[in-house]
């Protein structure tokens, strides 16, 4: 059986009851047709999950009780900060629900020399997080950011230690520099968008401490080269523990 | 400048010369209108690289003589043998383009107990490879195979020597089992469709050899799991050579 989990955020549960409504009451209550009795699974976003019985059903929210609350998941390490070029939106909507699947810890679309600048519904890509994290199981969402320009991501970066910008032609392996550093717990990292970034992106990225690294040889699509990153780095990283 | 390559097998290069057609006749005469005289990238999807310059364009076709050859590719390592359990052809396109550009050697989709039996046109995730391969700059093409049987999956692969099948539930990572052989030259993949593995598919892959492993704790969407098993392979067998 699917192991299926609602998505209630920590504001709608107050002493052990919750609140469902919009998206996950009409999946809930409409879709799946949960009556009052059923036990569901839930998670909060910030790594707890609950098994819930539904209490009372009304025309727009339903309310249920918290029976049992399960420990709090090993979030994903290290945690990672992630921008990526803002691309086309259909490309964007991969990207978002893969990251989220994965564990990112947040998500900034970037508004580049390169990038598509028009389109960013960040309630939109919100939902596709959430749809993403309840299939895979996950008890924890990423945070979605608005659209930021270079310069303020490079503002909000700022005090982060460890900032990569992949780059297809640096001469340093991801690996590389994964080995260098010890003690990982936290990782930033820029991905650019089709095309890729401008040299004098590159340039400025490298004056506020992001390190080139190359993840492939070959040219691969923005999608497809942040998951190749992420995956590197969660594998890379979590080698220490082993 | 987008470097842009054209797909020319080798049964179409004698003595210098080219021949351009079909699609990528069209492609480079009709849709770039490429002229007597110029010269364009070409790769042959076995590891050469070559300039070509058109010498004459007919209706159907185009010729040219090569100008330029350069070394061979260096091939992705280690060869990697993939077969993926059948899903939705709309996933199956993001898994052949994604992993052509990532340098699989062989891909098979596997007509498993989940599967998705219906549609696979051959031809058509041929396109798909020689795009995407055309994209990422490289001039090898995997081996698109027809759809297996499990039980033909496992005769095919009966002789490798390092077999893995992703499991969710296995407690033995990627890491690890990499880890432990040395000299990998070539391992052979098997990832399952969306549902996964049956439990009697499992325990017969492990009967012929197939040591399960773990990609994350995570339940990971089939083209997902694809990219991250394949990621970490590239990456953790590359280690070797750091």
């Amino acid at each position: 059986m699917h192991d299926f989990q609602f998505y209630i955020p920590p504001e709608k549960v107050r002493n052990k009851l919750v609140t469902f409504d919009g998206e996950e009451y009409r999946h809930c209550c409409r879709v799946l047709r949960k009556n009052r009795g059923d036990v569901v699974k839930v998670f909060d976003g910030y790594g707890f999950h609950y098994n819930v019985r539904i209490l009372n059903i009304y025309d727009n929210y339903a309310e249920g009780e918290i029976i049992k609350s399960y420990p709090k998941e090993k979030s994903v390490f290290p945690e990672v900060i992630l921008g990526v070029g803002k691309i086309k939106n259909s490309a964007l909507d991969t990207i978002v629900s893969q990251v989220s699947s994965l564990g990112v810890a947040h998500f900034y679309p970037l508004l580049t020399r390169h990038s598509v600048k028009r389109g960013f519904k960040k309630g939109r890509f919100e939902r596709i997080a959430i749809e993403s994290v309840k299939q895979c199981g996950s008890a924890y969402l990423p945070k979605i950011h608005d659209k930021v320009s270079f310069d303020n991501w490079l503002n909000i970066t700022q005090d982060e230690k460890l900032k990569l910008i992949a780059e297809q032609v640096s001469s340093m392996s991801l690996l590389k520099v994964m080995d260098e550093m010890k003690n990982i717990d936290k990782v930033t990292v820029m991905i650019g968008p089709e095309g890729g970034f401008s040299d004098d992106e590159i340039k400025t990225a490298k004056g506020n401490g992001f390190i080139p690294v190359n993840i492939s040889k070959r040219r691969l699509r923005t999608e497809l080269a942040v998951v190749v990153m992420l995956a590197n780095i969660y594998s890379l990283v979590s080698m220490e523990d082993v």
